[in-house]
């Protein structure tokens, strides 16, 4: 049974990840200083080395904090719909949200992935297997609209992810990154050829 | 007309500035420190600020060093091509190339797109200026398949620059991010649904 002492920690561990969260959607899962983020939290360096080992485990405690938030607020509301395109859909709108609205600085893992790339390690490893993760989600649900015959039954449902995440990637630079205002339209009509594409056969001229 | 001084002078300069991009394409263009810089390219820091004035300028000529390579590995390649599809093509292959294999970290605009977008001031604006530069070649490009008829007459040729700009970025993510070997496969698969799309009309089914 946890102690009041132990959950008062777990409620400040919270706090911290939330905060260094949004942070590193700003400055980079590396160009987040611990002392800004001492500073944000109203903490001192060393209070925060108390919650966290090292820099690399706070890193990777960010990201496993950014999952179990993208489960909550993109991968749960999108099972409530019925399996199949419906699914699809929501799916998408919700990480359009997520991308768009959850960070200042935009979905967290496309910022960890192009951030941590050069730096081989336990951080770097992390960010894959999240990424490995959210691919799958897409497959899986993409998946479910084959089942229902919603979707062709030779959907190359790899390239379908691929697809799907270049939209979601793109949306970020076109969004966050170039600031266009029509990027939203942009990523709701490639999302719209893709969901074409995946129900007809495809048609050479 | 350049003394032996001056023209020295500029080859230093762009062996200063052929070392900025590969290393900031690695390390982001913010991540890239003036000291390891000049450990690079094997000079004193005070030597690098005799070329540059601030950090921030160094930062803006990095892009537009990027920016010309980019006319002269990818656009102007392309441009031997005809008018047409087979120039569209060759831009999207030599644009392949440029991200896979011109730089360390592959390309330096979607890197720099990310890595400057919380930081506004003179360097997030060069970024802007080249981003929408590289679009509007895509635009341009795809315009002379739609007037010599191999592209359909209502293509929307924003949308085209987005969906092909959405899969360099991803072809990135995949490569470079998370080291993905069939990431090439994945771009040009979904390069050639792009190129369908635009030359048939759509059909629902």
């Amino acid at each position: 049974m946890a102690t009041h002492q132990g959950r008062k920690g777990q409620a400040t561990r919270a706090h911290i990840l939330d905060q260094a969260l949004d942070l590193s959607t700003e400055l980079g899962l590396e160009g987040m200083s611990v002392g800004v983020l001492a500073k944000v939290v109203g903490m001192s360096k060393s209070g925060l080395y108390a919650h966290f080992d090292s820099k690399e485990a706070l890193q990777v405690a960010v990201l496993d904090h950014a999952a179990l938030l993208f489960v909550e607020r993109v991968f749960k509301p999108a099972v409530t719909q019925p399996r199949g395109l419906l699914r699809v859909r929501a799916l998408f709108q919700e990480w359009m949200a997520w991308s768009a609205t959850a960070f200042p600085g935009g979905c967290p893992f496309v910022q960890a992935a192009q951030d941590m790339h050069a730096r081989p390690g336990p951080v770097r490893e992390a960010v894959g297997k999240h990424l490995r993760d959210v691919l799958d989600v897409i497959e899986r649900t993409a998946r479910t609209a084959v089942e229902s015959g919603e979707f062709r039954q030779d959907l190359d449902l790899e390239q379908f992810a691929y697809e799907f995440w270049a939209n979601i990637v793109s949306y970020q630079h076109y969004g966050h990154f170039l600031e266009l205002g029509h990027a939203p339209e942009r990523a709701r009509l490639a999302f719209e050829g893709l969901v074409q594409r995946a129900q007809i056969q495809e048609i050479r001229p």
